[in-house]
């Protein structure tokens, strides 16, 4: 069965989904087509590697896989796809997503994950975005408008602070 | 393919057997029969899968899995089979193993391994052999005496370090 | 005295037991005896002592051990039995388990403990019924289920997530 | 001035091409085109500006770049490009790369490090790879090669480990 | 345009603000003229460069820069400047600043950050104010008089504890 | 002046009372003299060096000392004075406690302090008694009567939790 | 039988020695009696007991317990005995020793252990030495005059060093 | 007894001496004057404090102090004087210099200590450097010169990088 959308988000859990949901976000801002879906690699490892395997003819660019503790799925699916696969650390209960962390980014020498931050499922979309803008000019000016955007944002707050204490910074 | 071995090590790589080779030392010393091979999550994750599927009904009773880095072997298998699976985090260039450590060990719920000390692959034959020892008493007289020998074997180091020091410790 | 129970659960503290009880609640569901027990290391070494060395004798086969900081009690029995024991490495108000962690795992070469994640005794009494099963075909049976339980449990938290974005994910 | 190569291997100090040349081989070995200069966040401030601001005008299309300690060149070029950038923290003589890999990893929400294993350059190639053969089926078929000569490569291994043992693994 | 405070604020968020303005409250307290404004490495590298580069000749005596995370704010800064710059780790969701202090501490040789503890904003003021009074004995007489009050302030709160448990230390 | 007390309880800060009290809490049921005062060895460093050498003078036997993050008083003390010092890292805001810790375990050879877990003000109070039963044998009985004590109560607790769960663990 | 030495220093194996002879050391030169022996905690765990159980009675007034990875020696040594118990955290092959500290200093309420830095065994026998200095003055003069030489050592090397430099510090 | 010295780089230990000796060598190349001296907190307590307190009548104008492990020497240095203390984290053999990093870096609110990296002796250099260009410009040439011949040197290194491989970076 054919794919439309150009990255599929999968996490271990529903419960990530809190967490990866702000990658879905800035794919929607940005005009990229993506699913969503749970793909444990412990709790689902046949649906796993048929995902995977089947994710490039499936039609897919990128995938973003999030998965906390013993964070298997990014570097499962990414030894299963020649597709670029963005882990994207989620934090659990305990340890703040350290171990999450070092089980999606020390992976041995021949399979690569893109690791973004810890429970930085934004920069997971971004990055995604900037992957697919490699060759796709439109969305490249769309990825340079949200850097810009977020340069004004940040210009704003700074502003803003400056009119709250009744200063100016003079630069 | 029918198979006679109780135990199978296997690791992520060929570089990882002088660490697990401990492991089959003292199967050797306890009459445990075993297999040793070098199966990757990463690099064969459908050999992998084979095996782990393949192995209640291949007639292995116990898996020993060991690797490095994001360690996804003893997971993945643990996934893929009903078989207590051992793992041994293998301690690489950095970071000391904590790395192995946390891949292996920080399982979600409904996937246990049961996780020995970093390198401490000795401890993985062992921990086999009290599996095995459940339902084997003869085994577990085995398993008994090298917990006695190991007991002779450290009160010797004291009369030895006594004697060196001329020293009678009186207790 | 006798005993009946396959598996005892002891721990360091009453207050160990709102994380031991997964434990329990795991070996109900799977139809494996078990009894709870506090047993300090630290409080009640000379008791410790005695049930370590008589859990074979009592007809215990498997023994699950929870402590927290520097948790001492799975690595002590393991000491004085050739049981298997499982730790469950309990996190405290600090170090979010690690101190827990380390103090089980990293034990001494001859004597393993079959170190579980940090909080995780549900899998450590799934752990203990896969190494009952070892011995026990009608048990795997039911430890097999448990797996397609989870699988089935966690492709339906797909579909959900699938249906509340009114998505298909077309694989 | 115009360039014709693909991918920019910057880094900021000679002293980690020992790391970073796992990188070029591999784009050699795909053949996919290259530079490598140095190019530090801290001694080098304007001319890395320049770099990053006219990486995508001058031809590159993946910039991967390695540092190590409080490690801002990945992050500081990502923030002046719409490129993807791929991080490689190079482990310094203390503290086994850990601030290296925080320093590049987690970055704040809006400017994406794809970030690999500490010093593990090698998956910076292979990860720059697989984002250009998003668009360059040619490319996508060396990188598939790439994974499968990985796996007959540890398979090999495998083999050899069993002959040497003059033992059949029977899987 | 000139600028007549002797020391900067700049945070990489307005984020920052409740933990940076511990550094503005001690400035106040000492007479100290300073401006405080949002300046992010990583969403506003242009104008940070410009405020670098400006920084001195625009009057500037010492910078005070705090930032979470990847924290590279304090580090460009001190690039770009050869003013004395007082780097603040902030502390972020996860990690408890462990991530911000080691991206602000660890600089490589060249490039000097005066680091501070994590979230200890009032300690880069009275920092900022030793520097300033190095040049400046009436200042100096001030930051003096903050140490006796903390001293006396110290004494107190001992007083007090001795009063509430109706005892007297003796010393 | 004289004093009466056999301990002191010092600490970096009222804010560590709450934790310390426990220390003053173990003190006053094995009825040992002692006093509590806040000595920061930041704020008060004449005050503390004036104590620390008075301290054996003055009757001490047994100093305790609180304190958190750079905890420097412990070991300040421990240099000034031939008394036992005992440590007790207070966790702050951040870091769990390790800050203090290291802190005040790491000291250089020449100068001990006895250190306790983190925030185990108790542990100190009741080495403190060992310490002082080393030459009293009627604290003797008194230290031995609370480890009894602590066992019948980690046995109660035990009871209860058979009985919460109408089980009888048969040792 | 009784014993006639005030010190006990026993240790997990023999291989902890080469650490532990420097608390040897330092007790000679203060003329403390003292024995040592090789004790573990988890290959001798009755002779452990016995050892515990009987040392004050048998004579001994401070122990001194080495012991690396899940180290319980100490504080299972301290569960059996008023005696006061001081741990030296041994550093193994991995994790620097940093696992034999949390597991010896993160002791439960109730049960405490002296624990020193990590492989500072002349700081545990001075931290003897001090204890049992509170009920002997004439030791008490002698671990005065050591920390007295510690002083002369200390501007010994002071002196040295400006002397290579042909500088005078004035101060 | 006067003194002519800007800086006074002191130290816990001459062990230490090879790490601070590249902070002499940075002030020796910009013509600061300063001394170099062994003053141990722990050793030599009542020398540190005396020092500390006639720092500034003495005429220095910024402390460099260098410590390992426990590091308590700039702290407490920094609490004796209103001079800007500027903290050296020494590793030692054991946790790469963490345990100094964190003793030296989280001081109390109150006083505060200016810390560079682990053992990173130049940049300590360098800042006191900056601290008192402040109020000498024609040091602050000196330091802006070093700042641009860090450039050249990186520059020459890359353009070295680039001449070895025969290739041109083309930007």
């Amino acid at each position: 069965m054919s794919n439309r959308a150009d990255v599929a988000i999968i996490m271990g859990s529903d419960s990530d989904w809190p967490v990866l949901m702000d990658a879905a976000k800035v794919l929607d801002e940005l005009e990229i087509s993506y699913i969503a879906d749970v793909i444990s690699a412990h709790r689902m490892p046949d649906e796993m590697s048929l995902f995977a395997k089947s994710a490039a003819s499936n039609g897919f660019k990128v995938i973003i896989a999030g998965a906390g503790g013993a964070a298997h799925l990014p570097g499962m699916v990414a030894s299963l796809t020649t597709l670029p696969v963005i882990g994207v650390p989620v934090p659990l209960k305990n340890l703040d997503g350290m171990d999450s962390l070092l089980s999606i980014v020390q992976m041995p020498a021949g399979v690569p994950v893109a690791t973004v931050g810890i429970g930085s499922a934004k920069n997971a979309g971004l990055l995604a975005a900037r992957i697919l803008a490699v060759s796709d000019s439109s969305l490249s000016t769309r990825v340079a408008k949200a850097l810009t955007d977020l340069n004004l944002e940040a210009k704003a707050k700074g502003a803003k602070l400056q009119a709250s204490r009744d200063q100016k910074s003079g630069f």
